[in-house]
């Protein structure tokens, strides 16, 4: 549990080299983030550890690839077209433009403080339009995914003729979606871009109740397996009038984010709306066939759909904590060692030649089994400092006592223990401390 | 080596579920492909590679993951609004499509054989356009980004400044790029969409011919490592006209498609191109600062693009070997290991029950270690034909002296030998097969 506001999370993710700022040197795109050398690496721990618990260690679930440009009817049949929109309002005055559902106060602009200066709302679909092909008009038309999802269900039969698989089964996929969102923000939390994890679980409609509750239980399992501190999660159930249009019941893993509760994670039961549409829209057959009840009917769907950005900014924030030690405020980030970008540093005390040779003799040992940094910049306390401030488990400090015993010391992040280990033994000892962990 | 034809190889990735056409339901998108669940995990590894190869295993190479939507300063700045262009001719008389440039005779259409029909050429740009926020006009434009490139530049001093990387360095991003290409095709080969893999190597100017050689030769390693057949891979330098309007040379890493010699990747020399007209578009000093040298100037890129889904291909294409087994066909994907989507079958001799327990237990024992797949249908000899075609390397067979001798049998997938092992030591047995190659 942490206590950290947005603003200083946000300016160490870009201090250190998390995130930057998109397209920062002309000015920035508003609500837009890139992710440097650190946060992809910790992108590429989320993303790993969601698809190890969901496919790679399980085998009713397999994955899938697809495109970020599906044909037009796609978000006819699933409803996108029609319904996937925000209500939008200008200020008459400013100028500005607001999702009216979100408005504070309905007859004055938070921007300008005119009174009742609203247009009418207008219902503004939140996808992405793009034409494919020379030609720019209605028939070119396409769209950026707003979702994965869509991507699974069109798929179901070619999964279950070519996967072979039967239900209940799943099929799980990482990857980018866009929503041109009015009013995105809270650093990386609601951008236009993001990268979505999400599964389909299909099953008979009998059992989708006990799976939604299945998958409830289990997605809050993983993120409490990362370290993520269970006073900071809660599962909120949708009200009726919240329930996006294709769902009988949702819900929502939340995190305790600095501006409080908020979405981590959306947990719904999406019925049969999806493979019926896209079978009505199609004229394909969708129904799949179970043998052993010798019956043919359309599937229901548990849709456990994460964030791969918006969970490693929880992942991040939970990890944030502040220490008083030796008077001094020691900021650290205590993220798992599945999730640190960096798993162990190597530090010499200083930058004296002697000390060349042997530090790289020990990040030759340890480049092959781990991602290491060697850090040779400035004081070995500032060092320190940046390692704690990364997430580093582990430190590795190289000394001139070094050069006559061989051994170096291994600093421990959470509690700053240090202890002194041959260099010959050097991978074994940290094999050890990572064992079970990683 | 292989001589494998498209249709071949297109028909077993489809039937296989490594590749299913997009949308297909719909009728299909021209030329855009999704990736089934085999497929998922040969991108997956094949990103993997990369990566390993480019990041982890080097101390002088970053990752970075920058948005697809990018300011559209960005892309007047690289030069892409204005040159990023196929020259686009209409047939007046069955109004079909072409790039001028790559017609076979200048005055026949392809598709209906009128004479003399074409339009004049247009610059047709490559880029997808799209419009950010709720007003579609000519302010609110952007695009998708057709190179990952562009992300990387804009970066530079953010990468600088938070990763206090010295010359010579690089920065690596995999990532989706769009294209919105007239004529796509060759399966998988040219799509609108595709993911690349590409490195930027910033070098002092002097050293940009030295680095370019470098990369080349790392390059045609990379893809040798990884099993490719040397006989099947060249390089071939860029003539003169061939050139972007960005390089002082380009080298391509060539191979031999099923229609010829064509592009797996292309490595070149960017000079400072990109870096100062970022510069000069910005108002950002985008030059480096060489203490060493004391001299601030802008570094040349060396630019190794690869493509996850063109190389999977190439690997694919590659790996397909036919072979006559007792007067029988084999067909199997001699994929490198590494590269493999399932590490290890597991196959019960028969659907008998009593089998069950014993083949649940081999599975445990392996699926913490490797991707495995347990397949019951069908006769064993049509399950080792399918994990041949998916280019299992190692199949486990359960039998009925499983249950007398607690041993199974292994199956090697290229020499198709077998070996008894105790179900004790199948770990163990498998670790020392993939030593040095997993």
């Amino acid at each position: 549990m942490t206590n950290v506001s947005l603003e200083t999370i946000a300016h160490l993710a870009q201090k250190r080299g998390f995130v930057y700022q998109a397209s920062e040197i002309y000015g920035g795109l508003r609500s837009a983030w890139d992710y440097g050398p650190l946060g992809v690496e910790l992108l590429r721990n989320v993303r790993e550890a969601w698809w190890q618990a969901m496919v790679r260690e399980r085998d009713d679930i397999v994955g899938l690839d697809s495109s970020v440009i599906l044909a037009p009817q796609v978000w006819v049949a699933s409803g996108h077209v029609s319904s996937f929109t925000d209500p939008l309002v200008e200020c008459t005055s400013c100028n500005n433009r607001f999702r009216q559902d979100k408005l504070e106060s309905p007859d004055v602009c938070p921007n300008c403080a005119a009174k009742d200066p609203f247009t009418a709302p207008r219902q503004f679909n939140l996808m992405f339009k793009t034409f494919m092909g020379p030609v720019e008009d209605e028939g070119s038309v396409t769209y950026l995914r707003p979702e994965t999802a869509q991507g699974i269900f069109i798929n179901f039969n070619n999964v279950v003729r070519t996967a072979r698989m039967k239900l209940p089964f799943g099929i799980a996929q990482i990857g980018k979606a866009f929503r041109n969102e009015i009013t995105p923000g809270q650093f990386v939390f609601r951008t236009r871009e993001f990268e979505q994890a999400e599964l389909e679980f299909f099953c008979h409609p009998d059992e989708a109740e006990k799976w939604h509750e299945y998958w409830l239980e289990e997605r809050m399992s993983w993120y409490e397996g990362l370290g993520m501190s269970e006073s900071s999660l809660r599962l909120r159930a949708h009200e009726a009038d919240e329930l996006s249009h294709y769902a009988a019941a949702t819900s929502d893993v939340e995190y305790r984010f600095p501006w409080g509760w908020d979405e981590l994670e959306g947990i719904a039961n999406r019925t049969d709306f999806d493979l019926k549409a896209h079978g009505e829209h199609s004229g394909e057959d969708m129904r799949y066939y179970d043998q052993e009840r010798d019956e043919r009917f359309y599937p229901y769907v548990i849709e456990p759909s994460a964030g791969v950005t918006r969970s490693a900014f929880a992942f991040l924030i939970d990890a944030y904590h502040e220490e008083e030690v030796r008077e001094e405020t020691r900021v650290v980030l205590k993220l798992h060692p599945r999730l640190a970008p960096v798993k162990v540093s190597v530090l010499p005390l200083s930058k004296k030649p002697e000390l060349v040779g042997v530090v790289d003799e020990v990040a030759d040992l340890l480049r092959p089994v781990w991602p290491i940094e060697v850090d040779v910049t400035q004081s070995i306390g500032r060092r320190y400092r940046r390692q704690d401030e990364i997430g580093t488990p582990y430190a590795v400090t190289v000394d001139f006592d070094t050069l006559e015993d061989r051994a170096v010391t291994i600093r421990e992040r959470d509690t700053m223990d240090q202890i002194r280990v041959p260099i010959a033994s050097l991978v074994d000892a940290l094999r050890d401390k990572f064992a079970g962990v990683l």
